[in-house]
C-alpha cells in the first residue's frame, strides 16, 4: 500500500510517498513543487497540478491524505492556501485517489505523540521512523507526516 | 476577441463567452458544470477543473475573467468556494490563458450602472446586452456578467 502524504500551499507544495505493510512503514520519495510568485496565479495553481499529477503517475499511490483545511486568520493567507489544495485535489481526483483528511493535531499526535508538538519534534521523528530518507524540506515533512498519520488512521 | 467568464463554486460553477469587438459585444455560450454533493470532493474538483478545460479546449478564449474572491463570515464556504476556484483557474493556466479579476462591484457597475445592483437587475440587463442569448441559469448569468465588465474593463 503506497499512501501520498500532501502539504499545499501555493508557494511551495510539499508531497511525500511511504509504503505501508501492515504496522511496518518505510519512505519511497518526497518533495516540493515550489511556483514562481511573479507568476499569474492561474499559471500558479496549473503548475501545482500538474507536477503533483506527474507525481501520481510515476508512483501510482493507493491512496492520499492531506491535513484538514482551516480557516486562519489572515483571510488572504486562507484564500490563498484553499486555491491551492483546490489545484492539487483535482490532480487527485484525475487521477481517481481518494484523499484521507486530518486534524493537524491527530497528525501530530499520530507521528510525535502529542498534538501539540512543533516542526523540529515532528521532524526529529521522520527522522526514527523513516531512518535514511533525505526529506526535501519542511513541506515536503509535512507531507510525510500526513502520510504516516493516514497508514495509523486510515 | 473572445472573453471566457467564469463564476466558480464546488457545488455549481458557471461560464460564460462573449465576443467583444471594439465597444459592440455579442454572446457565444454559455453553461454550468454541477458536481455530485455525495462525490469526495478531490473527484467534484477534478469535474470542475476537466470541464472548464474542455470548454477552454471547445472555444479557444483569448483571455478569462472571475471576480475577487473575498471571504465571507461562514468559513467553510469560503474555503469550498476558493478550492473550486483553484481548481478552475489551474484549468485555465493549462491553457496559458490570463484570468482577470475583477472586483463583484465593478462587474455591477459595469453590466447595470450600479455597484449595488442585485441579481434580478444583472439578468434583466443581460437580455438587454445579449438578445437572444439562452442563460442556463444563475451562475452562468454571473460568468456572462464578468465577461462583460471585462471586456470593459480590460
Amino acid at each position: 500500500m503506497l499512501i501520498l502524504g500532501l502539504d499545499p500551499s501555493l508557494s511551495c507544495t510539499g508531497w511525500g510517498i511511504i509504503r505501508a505493510e501492515g504496522s511496518r512503514i518505510s519512505h519511497v520519495a518526497n518533495g516540493q513543487v515550489k511556483t514562481d510568485p511573479k507568476a499569474p496565479i492561474a499559471a500558479r495553481l496549473d503548475h501545482l497540478h500538474s507536477a503533483v499529477a506527474a507525481v501520481i503517475a510515476a508512483h501510482a499511490p493507493d491512496r492520499a491524505a492531506a491535513e484538514e483545511v482551516f480557516a486562519n486568520k489572515n483571510a488572504q493567507s486562507t484564500l490563498k492556501l484553499a486555491q491551492a489544495r483546490g489545484a492539487v485535489l483535482a490532480a487527485c481526483g484525475q487521477a481517481n485517489l481518494l484523499v484521507n483528511e486530518h486534524a493537524a493535531r491527530l497528525v501530530k499526535k499520530a507521528v510525535v505523540g502529542t498534538g501539540g508538538a512543533d516542526k523540529t519534534q515532528v521532524q526529529a521523528m521522520l527522522r526514527v521512523l523513516l531512518p535514511g530518507a533525505r526529506v526535501e524540506g519542511a513541506d515536503a515533512a509535512d507531507a510525510l507526516a500526513v502520510a504516516i498519520a493516514d497508514a495509523n488512521l486510515g
